[in-house]
């Protein structure tokens, strides 16, 4: 019985595109507007059934995502095509989308992911930016770019990075491989862009903090090597808030049945 | 004793940010939110005084500025630096002053300005996008931005644009000089910037709404010059929403006292 309800079952990966203000992250809280409810109650409104979605990373609260991969299983014979229309028909404005994709009942978005891609957003200019607003963390003062790019280069490989972690009493493994780190400028705007095996909890968010104080002089390159070393929680810092924060990409292996084509978010 | 009261005012200028989406537009009607209610609130917290505040061009409702020209008189001793801090500490988070300069009173905002530049956004995608939600128009069919371009060079030069007006009785000059105009795409963004001696009510919205059409094969670029020569508001169009629209620069003559590397939205 159980094995034939399964055999009418097909898994569907999405991606997502969100802006993260409204709510409370990612995952389902009780009484809270979350991504995953909102979500989920679409799925109901489409198909009728009450299903679990799961996310390839559990953006916070406040936080963004441009392509966030989530999976659920249906018993619904909705083409991808249709089934990305009558989604988002039924989303709040504020989340879409992208591209729907049938996959092996064995792939699973968050144990095959093998990177992730972060953006952390700064505006740099004397006055806040309102076009900018719970889209980008304003930074008033002169920051140095290339030093900030030079302490970048320390995160990449492999490392403990601990000290860059919010305290998780659960996080056993803290060593992850950063494959690139570094700023960017366009004009007022300054964008940090981060790949990574996966990342700790804030992590993103207080090396960000972490590099911004040695770009306005406060701290050396020196002291993130040190502070790294260290290996404690918390110790880097301070976090950055999350409205800059943007979930851009997630990696899956070759050998993982994901056409890419369907699922990168194409403009034509 | 009316010389001397104007003898202790100044006259200030100020570069305005503004997310237009929560107001109906810069000028200020009974009831409803407005810019200039906003900015003249502001301007009566810092310095006690009702002051009536004048703009370059009056922007409709949900239209953004990324500058915005403005004007006021005042008697505050305030410097130009600490008045930009001030308003903006008691502006809404959606408006900013960006700069502050003290001009002569000769000087107009409104009739010493030469040309003014608008941009239009669209969002060139099949699928919405949550983080362009009230900053870009989302088009979802393929667009021939090199067509568009073609059509967009016809407008260039000295031209009756009474086509492209919503049809106002008291325009009764509809020549305006067009300096340029061109699409321009960045992956499935596409801006639309156009400058020119000034505008006519909704004219930027109705020739992006016609030129849309020339891009998705619906019109041809020979209907645009008929349509030009026609001169009959409201011919051309539809007008698209304003939430994509943004005016992004007012310019004035170099004899006038205006120091642009103070007014300019500088990133250092």
């Amino acid at each position: 019985m159980q094995q034939e309800h399964f055999n009418s079952l097909s898994k569907i990966v999405l991606v997502l595109e969100y802006d993260g203000t409204a709510y409370a992250g990612f995952q389902w809280q009780k009484g809270r507007p979350t991504v995953q409810s909102s979500l989920e109650e679409a799925i109901f409104k489409v198909t009728g059934e009450n299903r679990r979605v799961i996310a390839s990373s559990r953006t916070d609260a406040g936080v963004h995502a441009r392509f966030q991969v989530v999976s659920f299983r249906t018993a619904t014979r909705l083409s991808e095509e249709v089934l990305v229309r009558a989604l988002n028909f039924y989303l709040p404005p504020d989340i879409a989308v992208k591209a729907a994709q049938k996959v092996e009942f064995s792939f699973n978005v968050q144990k095959h992911a093998i990177s992730r891609e972060y953006e952390y957003w700064i505006y740099n200019n004397r006055v806040r930016s309102p076009l900018l607003l719970n889209r980008a963390y304003h930074v008033p003062y002169v920051l140095d770019i290339e030093r900030m790019n030079v302490a970048s280069r320390e995160l990449e490989g492999e490392h403990d990075f601990a000290s860059f972690a919010s305290f998780s009493p659960w996080a056993k493994n803290t060593v992850r491989t950063v494959y690139k780190a570094f700023f960017e400028r366009q004009e007022a705007i300054v964008k940090f862009k981060i790949k990574a095996s996966s990342f700790l909890t804030h992590q993103v968010r207080h090396t960000v903090g972490f590099l911004l104080e040695i770009g306005s002089g406060k701290r050396t390159v020196e002291e993130l090597k040190q502070v790294m070393q260290v290996k404690k929680p918390g110790l880097a810092g301070p976090a950055v808030p999350a409205y800059g924060l943007y979930l851009t990409r997630v990696y899956y292996p070759e050998n993982v049945e994901l056409k890419y084509e369907n699922l990168f978010n194409q403009s034509w």
